[in-house]
């Protein structure tokens, strides 16, 4: 790409960060910092969409997911760090926009019907809930984002995106917002410890800022290969979650290539490939660790920084909202009526 | 009523307000105004809803609302005209809302249920109609009015508010907001001149600032009682528009009253009775009529009215949502993060 794009994406503080999130995100964000206008949003409010009874768990989580992206490397100065509930423009657009979509297209995207699926809403889904591809639009659209970091089950976001966009630009009849693209990550899921999709809540995952204790009780509790019952026997290496480890954190791709054939063939004991996680972990983990530790002890700093990015976000929102306002929807100020 | 209220209410700027609008809301907000903490709002947002597709007519009749506002006593001293669309708490306390209101509960709502079959909406429904009892329990909410007049049609969307105001001060641990009951109107619904229901786009309604000319054609083609066809014949009076007109207007109801049982007797022939009204109204018109053109040659003053007005609903909404924001869903600036 030696485009420069505009890139927005964030996450929910529902939790720590943890490996999955780093491998599949932010380590392209560290990648991508300078050569793009880079923003993370720190979506406290599309955390409420389900988490409406439990806000204080959102609030508590906000400077635990900056002090993750300050210890993974995300530089402050070259990219935007910004709190979603700060930036009224979104609420703003997000209202707009909601007049723009239909409850039946809204009930058809497939990433909305897969999510009330897995959080078991079924009639009961909040109504912020099935709106919230239209929050995301309002997001991605606040900063004119070109390029948007998403999974593959997310790409429909990005199509009701562009749906938006281009709605607004023929009642604006002017180009005011961008369609964006998705950059799908070419990293496959990494899954939690016991084989099914790691996540924050189900304690299934290895944080970003693990001691080395918690690390070596989560590798020794990975799901290898059940059939793979003596070092002697063949195993399987698809499905195996070590292997899914070490193919996203061990820099030495052929040892783990060699490594796999010897898994597979028969000879090769789970507590060898275990005790090489451990290490590949620890190594991968601990300057991170030390950069969390150095960053929690000066909160002030962490503060600040959010404080700035949101500032600099406001500014960037406000104009696009003002823009879209006026030129989409008539809405001008008073004097202009 | 010796309480003084906070009353909200207000109305959607697609067209000149006509006669149905003052004797169901317009004369008693000028009789209430003084007594309590009265807010007009002009909801072009709301607007937006279903006019999506033409902005520009929203935006021109923001301020012909204010005009009729003006002109029919509406007194900018003690009532507060303010525009929806620059008060950004409304989007802000509407997002946070909708996060504790189901979709499901949403399509129960009987008002929205019956607009979407009036619309003819169907499966179309913009997400932003069918969340709008959500934003006007933000409008209500954000003034913290505990009195909202309304049609019987709406008081669904009261209960919906309280629903609403419950789960905030249940979230809040404390009275955040105030619940607030509906203020029915005693007069029966004004018909357009055909019969059927007054409305802006039908064209069967008699503006607020009608000529002699319009007011004199408008009851000409008055629906009365096609069964009454020669003077001496015996007529309905109910079903009759001129006589709902009439108990709507006449100053004199002995003679209203005198005037009915003689119709119903037969005598009394349909063109006294639209002379009799004609004079009515002109008489009911005529100030109006002059008071809007005045303030119509003076559209900078409307302006600043409203501007005015809008900036102390904009304090008051704000305050409201940063309490709203603080209290039940833990979303404070950063530095207390």
């Amino acid at each position: 790409m030696s485009v420069v794009h505009r890139i927005l994406t964030g996450d929910r503080p529902t939790g720590p960060l943890h490996l999955g999130h780093y491998a599949g995100s932010l380590r392209s964000r560290v990648a991508l910092q300078g050569a793009h206008h880079q923003t993370l949003l720190i979506a406290d409010l599309q955390a409420l969409t389900d988490n409406a009874g439990r806000p204080a768990h959102v609030a508590a989580n906000v400077l635990e997911v900056a002090l993750d992206y300050l210890a993974v490397g995300i530089d402050p100065d070259r990219t935007t760090i910004a709190l979603q509930s700060q930036l009224p423009a979104l609420a703003d657009l997000a209202t707009l926009y909601m007049n723009l979509v239909t409850v039946a297209r809204l009930e058809r995207n497939p990433t909305v019907k897969a999510e009330i699926e897995q959080r078991g809403f079924a009639r009961d889904i909040p109504a912020g809930f099935l709106c919230y591809p239209v929050s995301q639009a309002a997001d991605i659209t606040a900063f004119r984002a070109t390029l948007v970091p998403v999974g593959d089950d997310q790409v429909p976001m990005i199509e009701q995106t562009n749906e938006i966009v281009r709605r607004v630009n023929r009642l604006a009849n002017a180009d005011v917002l961008p369609e964006c693209e998705a950059l799908l990550s070419s990293t496959p899921r990494l899954p939690g410890v016991d084989g099914r999709k790691a996540s924050k809540s189900a304690g299934n995952a290895i944080t970003l800022g693990a001691t080395p204790e918690e690390i070596t009780a989560a590798v020794h509790s990975m799901y290898t290969d059940p059939g793979h019952v003596r070092a002697s026997d063949p195993g399987r290496v698809e499905g195996n979650v070590v292997f899914a480890y070490l193919d996203a954190f061990d820099p030495d791709t052929t040892a783990v290539t060699d490594l796999k054939a010897r898994y597979r063939h028969g000879g090769l004991g789970d507590m060898v490939l275990k005790r090489r996680l451990i290490d590949v972990l620890e190594i991968h983990i601990a300057p991170t660790r030390a950069r969390r530790a150095q960053f929690a002890g000066n909160l002030d700093y962490v503060r600040a920084v959010v404080e700035r990015g949101t500032a600099i976000a406001r500014a960037i929102s406000d104009e696009t909202a003002n823009d879209v306002r006026r030129r989409a929807f008539s809405l001008d100020s008073i004097a202009a009526a």
